[in-house]
């Protein structure tokens, strides 16, 4: 088995997501809607919310505290919102149809909301927004995280997740816009890659555990004592606080889910909670009156002058959708470090490794035999 | 006259400013639901919101790009959410309406959402979500700014607004949950505070206009050339420019309103949009479930280790609360210069001035002779 880095199609790439989920005992439905959202996630260079997972995930699922075989259910319905309880699973599949059940409700009422409780860590938030986007309406997507980061301004202690805001919108010839953050100063994933390029953080990035700025990358990844966006309170770090705050009543409060500092000892499951809303804009607007300003808004804000040496204006969105035109066609890079991590995993659970050799992947994914081609392209 | 500082009751302050509005020609009504919503706002210690919007209503008058006896209408009505005409006049009215609509919208559907167009400013983005609280449903208030201010990550170019967000919520025995925020770093009224105590400005609040760091207060307020929250790319201003998008997204595009830098320059109006939006609790969970687990969530919040030397943690709308208490009791503190100047454009209309003398104030507002209560209390 090789494990150099080299790229994946995305087509193999969910093959192996699916076939670990389902190795980890999820029906094969939802395998294959986890499967989507992390390989979109990865097609989109959001690299920290694809396959990336997969360790976290496997984690969760030895911690006992998941049910892969989840019974997801619409326990509440009433007018344009509904609650979903996600019976302890992973948080694709109830998240996927939620955002789907909020679309359907916009189309009625012109605007919808579905909770969704009793979850886990659904992925990258933009996925499902983009899917309202695509459907031809405004999504908003916020999850609650089952682990608390966000140091609240003045504090020392975590209390809220990284929780992530998205807002997608359909233009008409441009692409969606496609807003998908974290509502702290930086993801973890920069710590990260601060600490393997051996580097110091900038202060405002992270605390240590008397409130102060922490620039070691390697205790700050102990830690995890992240600042709310705009970090010290002179920058507005009260702002991301108050950002982080309002994810998590409309994400865990609103549907009933459990505030993690707050989370009962006794409860056997996460109970992660997510929020998927969407908006018609046929319901505001003349047919197509909506996407036609957002070409226009969308065009003016790129055409904003640059400052002095810095690049081009671009648009939120505008990183993930080149990333995804380009992964489509070269595949999606697979870090090595991974690739082992990935091929340990499903080796535990007695799934097949698929990410071995693209050669092999091109071939079967063509329905080419490799021998009439000439090989490897 | 005296103009020296001193406390005003809200009831007299709202006299004045309802008396201002009707001297510009606004409606009785009209001038009524403007003076609730900046009178509420100096209560809440919002003072860029309050009374100090007088002189830039007076200057958006004269440039008579307002139409003072606006026809209000709502134009169209979708199910959950509808549109509302603002007739180019103040933006208060039609957003008072908006979100009593919506509000009225969410008890019937769980959900929904008005928006203005063709209005103008329309004060604190707080009043209106707190209005939803206090009617026990969640509310989220978003609007555009008819003048760009916040520079996009690599620009050097106005081109949103400081498109503020707020977001209220219901709780059991606390008070709501308030967050109020400007999208931009620090509101414009922080380089003032700067430019009259004569102190420069951190790097990341205001950039030149190469788009390096502004720290002359002075030249950063004639510029007005702002950071989206976050700052710099390092520490996340493309969150915050990817805030104030989608605040123009729902504000402007949305209700079809006019984006301000590509407002048409035959368009007589500033054409500013809103976006209001309510949550009903009750269709989610339990009747007091969301509103007792709002009480814990606060608890726990404001239960957080403060940092090394660092004031108590709070929550959002915290310090709101305490100045409308105080305020309440003792009035709201009026600066001499604003004093000087509403008196200024209350002779300009015709309009009595009324906030000279807190003695005559009490005894008016007691009902009570001022020779029989001995004067001044």
């Amino acid at each position: 088995m090789t494990t150099g880095s080299h790229r994946v199609s995305a087509t193999l790439l969910h093959r192996q997501i699916a076939a670990l989920f389902r190795g980890w005992g999820v029906p094969e439905d939802q395998a294959r809607v986890s499967a989507d959202v992390l390989t979109q996630a990865d097609l989109m260079g959001i690299d920290s919310h694809g396959l990336t997972l997969v360790p976290l995930y496997d984690e969760i699922v030895r911690s006992g505290r998941l049910e892969a075989r989840a019974d997801i259910r619409v326990v509440r319905s009433f007018g344009a919102t509904a609650v979903i309880d996600g019976g302890g699973g992973f948080g694709q599949a109830p998240s996927v149809q939620a955002m789907d059940l909020a679309i359907a409700r916009a189309k009625t009422f012109g605007i919808g909301a579905v909770g969704v409780r009793n979850s886990n860590h659904y992925g990258a938030a933009g996925v499902y927004a983009l899917r309202a986007a695509q459907a031809g309406l405004i999504g908003l997507s916020t999850t609650a995280v089952y682990k608390p980061s966000i140091v609240p301004t003045h504090g020392r202690e975590p209390r809220l997740g990284t929780n992530p805001i998205a807002l997608a919108a359909p233009s008409r010839n441009d692409r969606p816009f496609l807003l998908d953050m974290a509502t702290s100063t930086v993801a973890i994933g920069k710590l990260k890659l601060a600490e393997r390029e051996g580097k110091r953080l900038p202060d405002g990035w992270a605390l240590d555990q008397c409130g102060r700025p922490q620039n070691d990358a390697a205790r700050a990844l102990e830690d995890r004592l992240m600042t709310p966006l705009g970090s010290t309170r002179e920058m507005g770090g009260h702002k991301g606080y108050g950002l982080a705050a309002m994810v998590e009543i409309l994400s865990t409060l609103l549907p009933g889910a459990s505030f993690a500092p707050l989370r009962s000892a006794d409860n056997p499951r996460n109970d992660v909670g997510h929020f998927q809303m969407a908006i018609h804009p046929e319901a505001f607007r003349e047919d197509g009156a909506f996407e036609d300003d957002l070409d226009a808004f969308m065009a003016c804000l790129r055409a904003t002058a640059p400052a002095d040496g810095a690049d081009a204006v671009l648009v939120p969105g505008d990183p993930e959708h080149a990333n995804v035109e380009r992964r489509s066609r070269e595949g999606i890079p697979l870090h090595p470090a991974l690739a082992r991590s990935v091929a340990d995993i499903a080796g535990r659970w007695g799934v097949d490794y698929l990410l071995d050799d693209p050669a092999g992947e091109e071939s079967r994914a063509s329905g080419l035999d490799q021998r009439t081609t000439g090989g490897r392209r």
